[in-house]
């Protein structure tokens, strides 16, 4: 049987990556409070190194090999901020990234990855190209494939937010993150849990990508099948690690519609003034959509990223 | 002779703001720090209430008063931060805010200051209608008359962002933040000269409104004439008490192009993730700019303010 991680895999996690993360800030706003009747505090991963939570995960991956591993260096594919947080920590770490990205990617991330001084694999914009050709760059380098999320370490690297979020602010009734792979949900889980025994956990999905939500009524592994959403960090599905340990510490997956998506993004940029993904905005925006109890308690939401393209920007 | 303010009226505004103010977060940026050479610990002032550092001063104002004096409220003639800051800080004591602000203010503006329970009463759009009608508000209700920069309270409470940046990072070479009205400035300078002996105080201005500038450089209070720059938190002039703190403690004004600016503001919002309005940026923009030696040294920029419309984002 595959060994699920525990809160004690995260405290060392916490260990191994805190000279190189960011100590993130948590950040409230009384306006947001007045209109949710809650006390919201937001852990701003959109403020991490390369914008997003996935660096946690990438630098724990990376740290944990042995120097003979590691000098084969690391790969994977992603288009996203997972292929830049691993880019940037195999950096620090001083060994090579392979970084298999589809040829469609935009140019922006493209940018990204290759700026972080990884050595890109380019290929056809499909799920077996991209898990093909990876199997081929692992085989000539040695390198050691480092999942997005379907991995102990990288589980593992991600609940060392909720555990700064929790020993930063005390007791919450609530924690709240995302859903896509389950990386970040699945190690935020096992933080809230071990710190704070009668926390809820709650998971937010976006609707038209609502394969966990899915998976969590039916607790069978179901895949996401052609997601659409806005909230294009969320696309992926659960997977073999993620699912149990979010059948087992998860207590609710709530799903919300684009529209709220986008009110809760603005509502999160004018207020607050920092900038987040689409993903990041999914929490708020099921406490918006009226579906969760939350009046006068106390919650912790994970603010996942602040990736987004602002070459539209009005100035 | 009027008094000026002090480093220890600066504890003692500390001391009384600090239930009411958020304590922001210093960010850093690697890959700013790389473009630019040097190591940058950024105050964001972006992330105070009502988004700006404006608030510290208000607040400290509104505090200060006596129990007798706050009963009448407080007054000011203001379109920008400074409204939305007093408004806050005046619901909070429980009091009223009278803002007079011009007929042509944008409704974004009119709606943040409404929203925050003060009374306004429009004017034609000129200063000399606005100080009229802002000497009939306060011979009508008593209230307290609290400037926006050019104010004992106002400069103190300024003064307590860089005081928590300094105690936070330690040891900085060089302290900058932009300057208009000289409020933020003069409190900056005054808790960087107390609590870092040897450092430079460096302010930094639009080329088009560069009266503090030119001020500075003639050693005499020259007002800001027809003043040109998105940067629209730094149209004011200098005022009779913050023009000797700074002619006291600032080591140097240097001036920035509007290309820099906006080249400044879009490596902020990028690279960090958080929104900043144009005046914020101009600090960076000056090191953009090339005309200081900033090559290796830790230096602490107060980032202003966060408020800019947001109308037109691409989602």
């Amino acid at each position: 049987m595959t060994q699920l991680p525990t809160f004690s895999d995260i405290i060392l996690a916490h260990d191994r990556i805190r000279p190189f993360i960011h100590h993130t800030p948590v950040l409230t706003s009384k306006s947001i409070n007045e209109i949710v009747g809650a006390e919201l505090y937001f852990k701003c991963e959109n403020l991490q190194k390369v914008g997003a939570f996935k660096f946690r995960g990438a630098c724990n991956s990376v740290f944990a090999l042995t120097d003979e591993e590691a000098s084969l260096g690391v790969c994977t594919h992603s288009s996203g901020n997972h292929a830049a947080a691993l880019a940037l920590a195999a950096r620090m770490r001083g060994i090579p990234a392979y970084i298999v990205m589809p040829n469609n990617a935009p140019e922006i991330k493209k940018k990204a990855v290759a700026g972080y001084g990884a050595l890109i694999t380019f290929c056809e914009p499909t799920l077996a190209a991209r898990e093909s050709t990876l199997k081929t760059v692992a085989a000539q380098t040695g390198a050691t494939e480092i999942h997005p999320y379907n991995c102990f370490n990288v589980i593992c690297g991600q609940g060392t937010a909720a555990k700064e979020l929790i020993e930063e602010i005390g007791p919450l009734d609530i924690v709240m993150a995302p859903v896509g792979g389950g990386g970040l949900l699945s190690g935020t889980a096992l933080s809230a849990k071990a710190l704070l025994p009668g926390v809820q956990v709650i998971a937010a999905e976006p609707a038209g990508a609502d394969d966990a939500f899915r998976s969590f009524q039916s607790k069978t592994l179901l895949p996401s099948v052609a997601p659409h959403t806005m909230a294009d960090g969320l696309l992926t599905s659960l997977g073999s690690l993620t699912f149990p340990i979010i059948m087992n510490n998860v207590d609710q997956i709530v799903t919300v519609s684009e529209e709220k998506i986008v009110e809760a993004m603005r509502m999160i940029w004018e207020r607050m003034k920092i900038i987040i993904e689409p993903s990041s905005a999914v929490p708020l925006a099921a406490i918006l959509e009226g579906k969760l109890d939350v009046k006068g308690k106390k919650i912790g939401i994970i603010l996942s990223g602040g990736n987004v393209d602002l070459g539209k920007l009005p100035f």
